[in-house]
């Protein structure tokens, strides 16, 4: 793909200014949101840390996507704005190509193996790595409302300390985790979206990861439970939360009705994101229908400059 | 809002020369009580923690609250000596107005998802953080009597030490916590605010947030079960108990009748109280309405100089 | 009070001249023992460290007390060998009498509010801060049996690392504590304080802080369940535990007969103590009723010279 | 045993070549590829470590065993790749050795007294003593979906920062392990070593022992429950999840039949491995007899050059 | 006592030249086993930590005991090749005789209040404490299957990094613990007790501190339940299983019996051990009681130089 030059692509970059930031931070979120992908202010991240987190009963339906070659390959030839590993696939795959796609290096993770209700996602590599790398990001999941959220801020503190020190940007996959918020309405719900939104916004993130909310609303704490909104609405309540943080949705799990996964991208856009994180939505497909329909998804994120 | 000279300001400062203080410490905490807000030894703190503490729940009676924009105006336009809010907050919103408005940095906190029964607040700012962002004091909240308390305890100890290093006053949230707690009348209860006012002071407090003790007293130790205490004796003995600690009672849920708030906050400071940091009660308002009673708290506080 | 010169008070020191220090230690040590208070290897120390411990309650018999000015008045004009405080109160209330009495700093503490079963006392101070502040000795609890003793214990190890490494003494508050303790007889027992008189040496503390054994002996193992030893004995016992470490006896809850506090002083010295901590003994009486009682005891002190 | 030249081994070393290594990391691992053992891209370890992780049981078929020389002197006559012990085994053994046989240095372990329901593996060596002793490799156990999997990983972490820092090649352990691994099927399942193999290439690792998967899919996830796959379908199935990790496939209890451990390696070669760590059907055996196995092992690795 | 020379002594030194030392480990090393004590190769260490571990009940049988000026005089005048003390024992009672008696530093230790279901042994000394002191090896206990194993090997572990930092020998008391020995045919097993003396050896101990195993083997695990062997062929077994590492073993509780006592170093001794820790045994008889057998047990010692 051909990428915009500087000057095409730096118009309307709203989200950027309004973030507060330290130079090296500054550089990396410009060259994502300016020289990378769309190159518009908007971001379409690749992200492949499903093999850790679900296993690799994940690529079953798509067994070529095993091999991380795969994603690689998307990325690079689909010109998504960053791909997201952790190091481990990070220093075996992507090395060959550093620098042809930006880098937004997953710190944390764990397995599925243990069910969630004391969910806490363990660091095996720091911003230090990502620095080694030539990454432009890191990543980093906070199970929001865990039992065990105290070890989550604070081990939090310490990567979004390290990140301020070394001019990394911070990309939060904020996912509402843990027995309390399955009692209180479930890890889908708007309730839960919309705090895991504004817990990003208050602990410093620069870029949060999250879902789009269900219209479910049974078992949710006041005023959520009678809230009746409809999609956009929703969208719309949790951007606002998250306030001055980029939202980029999830794909979630696997839809293979392709104008269904655009009318998604068109509706987030529109809602106010600043672009979207599918994994499965995308390497699950074979490569050529994998490159359509990032092509499609580009073209709309064209058409939502920031 | 015009600022009171030096010399205009400093004439009865009682509670800072009593204390024993760094010369750090001391400058930073100079600014706050001598050369913002009211500008004569009180305090008229405009906390937001809330987001973080309470989720989004917080902002549905005002809707426009849920950006912070809204909340830097206020406390801009209203003359507050500080603003207290975390990381993520102050440096999204508060870098373009940065030494407008004194920073007290929130260093820890938490969500409200699951329940407080073995509640404790983790730090993810640090002392260090309050330095670089210009800030003139830290916030950290202690919960005073959880069955984790030793946690709490040690970590605070270490944040104390950062502030003694660095010349940073330490405003401690002192907030009872936990099921013991409540087996023993509640977090509300006079029992439970007069031993965190105490333990703000053992623990090295510069400043300290209590709540208004409540009158009920059952299930509350002795003496504290069969005292009869009205409102003024009880607040009068909560700042007894933090001694030499500066006192400011928070204003918990919003009321609606700026008549009560307003005899609130002259009781407190007629009780010896430092000031107030009232959140809700002034952010959950309509801009003017909370401009409105921002400058009647204002002329309140300027009736009790320290 | 007049000091002795330390010709005076030099003569018979045994206590010290028995333990092995580190010149910064003797030095402190010995300025506690013969260049203060009784100064003649005696040790009275007023403690002050309930209003964290037991939270204000411990004051309700003698309100002016909740104000530390009365304390430090009391250690002043009573000729204390030192005041044992927290760091929130020795920066607030000591500093403008700084050198005027010895300080022994209490690094750690808890409330009462959850109980006992699994005590564990978190430090909030450090040595250095005891440097720092001019004192000349630390105070530490050692919950002594607790099922958490481990943590306990590690963390005095590093507490007594850096004593060595500053030439500070350790004071160690060695008290039974825990579900343990409770089913083996309870915490006041022969067979408890013995232990903790044992482990305050085995675990290098200077001076041990014990309470007088009790005479019940139900539910404890033997041989102790089937002693039957007098007061004195069991006095001698525990301090004979405690080896060459110098023990100090605490005074318990308030004694409204002075003559019979001034019996238990002459039991504990005559027994071989070094001396006592007696807190609300002194400061729970009116001032002119605890400088006489304080005379008192200083008197039945200066008859036991070390 | 002669050792082969540098030229005559370096030809086809394709397994090497994909990984991304710093040049430590690969000088070490080349060394154990090309230059040790078959010398061809394939890898024969000698593991010990069973002394610690089942107790001396493990030696009691063949008693001289419990004496780790023996091991040693298998190892070296044997012409191994490598052998993997423990820091007391390498100090103790094979320091008379030093440099006659490449060492792995396994890091962490732990006995099996207490039972795996919540299994972690505790590091009491450092990759510095790795580098210390002249390793070529440390060897790091990590309990793939453990409760405590947060404190497996986090360790594993810092070990892995190590490793690189230091040049180290990593070997993990990947082993299923803990009440919910039993849960869902076992730590022999196709689904529990397939995972496990996916993590270590998450994770990081440069080799990989695992176990050959069982067929029973009892209780197992889909689509793994469903999944009729023969021996050499799993396997391969767990090589490919392993992706450019390299793949040693452990021996596990002793089997008597040496056609039956032939046939074994021979699958493992054919289906991707890059060799095997068989102890316990190496060092179980007389020394005549386990030599000769070793050779004929030796033999078919060399048919599979990499 | 007389010291013999080096050259009468250095002869017979298998155990030490079989073992891979750092110079300072094996000049202090060299020093336990040639140059004091027996003098011969062989250990004889008094131990003193029963104090701590069980409280001052320990020395109801001889009360003088209870005043470590006994145990010290015994070391001294028995000609014992070491007395094993913690850090507050140490400083307190061996300055005196500084360099008279080597000191093995006891740096870890419990109160016997709680029970051992999970037992763990804190650390409240360092290996530098041990330098500092002018010791020639430290102590240090692991509980051998406890279900905090785990924090156990990963606390070991730091003290051997330190051990081989700074030269210091290593003793391992090497106890088999917790509620999963007890389940298992409880701590003096032959197969907990063989374990352990693996344990120490895969750990890296130097020296090992070990209890003769029990003839009981119910409850315990093939194929140790079956094995029927007398008491020299278990002690064989556990000697064989620690291989390189020095066994030494324990007394356990008092035997009146003298010559039932002497039976038993004789029978350790011909079974390989290189020593005995005798403290109960010792300490626990009046004084010239203690020297004669003290003499008896050293000329056994004599006739098994190594």
């Amino acid at each position: 793909m051909k990428r915009k030059s500087q000057a095409e692509s730096a118009v309307p970059r709203g989200g950027l200014a309004a973030l507060s930031l330290a130079q090296g931070k500054r550089a990396r979120l410009w060259r994502l949101l300016y020289a990378s992908g769309p190159a518009n202010g908007t971001l379409m991240v690749l992200p492949l840390d499903q093999g850790l987190e679900h296993g690799p009963t994940d690529f079953f339906p798509n067994p070529p996507a095993i091999d991380t070659a795969y994603q690689v390959r998307l990325a690079l030839e689909g010109g998504y704005s960053a791909i997201a590993l952790g190091v481990g696939l990070a220093e075996k795959y992507l090395r060959e190509h550093a620098g042809e796609v930006p880098l937004i290096l997953k710190l944390n993770g764990k397995t599925n193996i243990a069910d969630d209700a004391e969910a806490t996602s363990p660091a095996f590599a720091t911003v230090e790595d990502a620095v080694r790398l030539g990454a432009d990001a890191v990543g980093y999941t906070v199970y929001v409302g865990s039992p065990r959220q105290d070890q989550e801020i604070r081990e939090y503190g310490k990567v979004r300390r390290e990140c301020e020190r070394l001019g990394m940007p911070l990309v939060v996959w904020a996912y509402p985790r843990g027995r309390d918020v399955e009692a209180k309405g479930g890890k889908g719900s708007l309730y839960a979206q919309d705090y895991a939104a504004r817990v990003a916004e208050e602990l410093g993130a620069d870029v949060v990861k999250l879902h789009e909310p269900l219209p479910e609303t049974d078992g949710c704490p006041e005023p959520y439970r009678s809230l009746r909104e409809d999609a956009p609405a929703r969208l719309r309540r949790v951007v606002r939360s998250a306030g001055r943080v980029l939202v980029l949705f999830s794909g979630g799990v696997k839809n293979d009705d392709d104008a269904a996964v655009l009318r998604k991208v068109t509706l987030y856009m529109e809602c106010g994101a600043t672009g979207v994180m599918f994994g499965r939505n995308m390497w699950l497909r074979p490569m050529d229908e994998a490159l359509a329909l990032t092509r499609r998804v580009r073209a709309l994120l064209q058409r939502h400059p920031r």
